[in-house]
């Protein structure tokens, strides 16, 4: 049973908890700050495959197969997995999923969707309508940047405000309370968009999404930042992070002193010259996945947000001069 | 309460109702046989918009304002919404949400989204995570056209086995429990690929997805084709149709008594040219909450199986010579 609260938020009673995550990144991502805390990577960008999209799916399938491995089950032992990701008509997640044989859920939430798919995943386990399920999602810098700007021959030069798309991907595993960090609450954000247009700057056109969501969880729940350990963005990068804090300002809430940004924390990006920060779906993901649930099993953080935020714009609406509709989705999560 | 039933089925206890549902179409569709099902029509099509895309769009946003209007309704009054689309970065859906103000998830499953929108928006009013959710999608031909396969102005020439992409949209509301068609079990479909490659023959590619799903429902329920009123697919059309009869008389299960296909349903094929029939989320969806609703409002049709099927290839992964990844997603709708 699952108890709204609220405008937003919605409560899960039956904990369902994280009992398995992996994680995967590439070359430039492992010699980042967080490189220690992978469970995977390569120093081939196409992984062993022939196209970056095929490499794409091959991160999933490890990121899935880490997960599975850790909690010793198998993909017969999963009802069913959540999965999208950046590239058209995901198939960085469809192909992953053609040898599984589990019954298979397709998102699209852009960078928003590892907290998409986690929190639809624990819903399912809380309710009843799995007793186990998956939530995985992936972005490669290459696939993307072929689709969303240029091909990588062409030596596009990326102006300060843009962001790195991370290689990577990050998958976990939910099942009903036991002794693991669970899902608590969760608030599903709505389409804001305040007509940034320039896709060079995603940090700007997703930051009021982000603020959007937060504030409606901190209006449902009738808490503040201070209630938690971290509040985790993912990914707003230098720019969005600063535009979050003028937005949240205004209103009155300062999460400075308990946030922090996947994106700003995957890459040094003075040292790897990665402009705004990190982003993609693989970013949120692969943190998420790694460095957070690990704190979270040492009790290190025992009650934080993480929160996805997705910019929902294709090159065919920028070509049409339409803005970038965002969104942010948030996940709560807690300790027993 | 969700209830798991054998391998894939859920049961879902609390009756989410289909309270109100909105469908429209374009010009050639209106031309059909179900032309006078369908609540609203344009002959323009771009439906005053400046582009295909944007009229994709303004679909969905018709679809829902009938379904809202209905239902006596406002978007305030919706929990979440539910959509995904044909279009890359799924922005027909996208662009329909930037006024709404409601909580947006994200999908992706080709045309098997109709299924799949209402599979998950029902779960979460049966289970409390929203009081009243809203699926929708939509498809354009002319905006699938251009994205999938050619221009419009270069006069592509389509074989006889290609299926042509509705233009149209559908939207339902759900809430719990009154005197309206309830969901009343799902099966979610997993990824089926037995190889073809064919883009212009996605009926064979998703037959064999149709009939997993199909049978893992029957054995789920331990029930056959001749417990339910009608089976309808969506959208398989003339040559995924009878692939769909071959695999199951393997298997011993005759549908043909009790099938339908909304892909045969929505053009007279001869008299319209539309080759093996209608495709497209919209296709499915327009039918579902046209003529298949109707019909079960006036007691014609009392317990019936809809099932969406999806092709989920890309012209990047067709490019790159991979075969179709299908799935198909199953609802059973009873009246209560």
């Amino acid at each position: 049973m699952a108890i709204k609260k609220g405008k937003r938020t919605i409560f899960l009673e039956n904990k369902p908890s994280i009992i398995s995550s992996g994680a995967v990144v590439g070359k430039m991502e492992h010699e980042g700050p967080l490189g220690a805390e992978f469970d995977e990577f390569s120093d081939d960008s196409l992984f062993g495959e022939e196209s970056f999209e095929k490499a794409e799916s091959k991160l999933q399938k490890t990121a899935i197969n880490i997960a599975l491995k850790k909690a010793e089950l198998e993909p017969k032992d999963i009802d069913q997995v959540f999965a999208g990701d950046l590239l058209n008509q995901c198939i960085g997640s469809s192909f992953s999923m053609r040898d599984l044989g589990i019954a298979f859920i397709g998102l699209y939430g852009a960078c928003s969707t590892m907290a998409l798919s986690t929190a639809l995943a624990s819903i399912f386990v809380d309710c009843g309508a799995a007793k186990r399920t998956l939530a995985v999602t992936s972005s490669h810098f290459c696939s993307a940047e072929r689709q969303y700007r240029y091909p990588l021959n062409y030596g596009n030069q990326r102006p300060q405000t843009a962001q790195r798309t991370v290689t990577g991907s990050g998958a976990l595993i939910l099942e009903r309370g036991k002794n693991h960090p669970y899902i608590n609450a969760i608030t599903f954000g709505e389409i804001v968009d305040l007509g940034v247009s320039d896709v060079n700057n995603m940090g700007a056109a997703m930051a009021p999404a982000a603020a959007s969501t937060l504030m409606h969880f901190f209006a449902d729940t009738k808490t503040g930042p201070k209630d938690y350990d971290l509040i985790f963005t993912g990914d707003l990068g230098e720019v969005g992070t600063n535009l979050l804090y003028q937005i949240l300002d205004k209103e009155g809430i300062d999460i400075k002193c308990r946030h922090t940004d996947c994106g700003l924390m995957i890459f040094d990006h003075e040292k790897q010259d990665t402009h705004a920060g990190g982003s993609g779906c693989g970013c949120s993901a692969s943190v998420l996945c790694s460095y957070v649930l690990k704190r979270m099993r040492e009790k290190k953080l025992n009650n934080i947000l993480f929160m996805s935020t997705g910019a929902l714009m294709s090159p065919t609406s920028s070509f049409q001069g339409e803005s970038i509709p965002s969104i942010a989705h948030l996940i709560n999560i807690k300790n027993p």
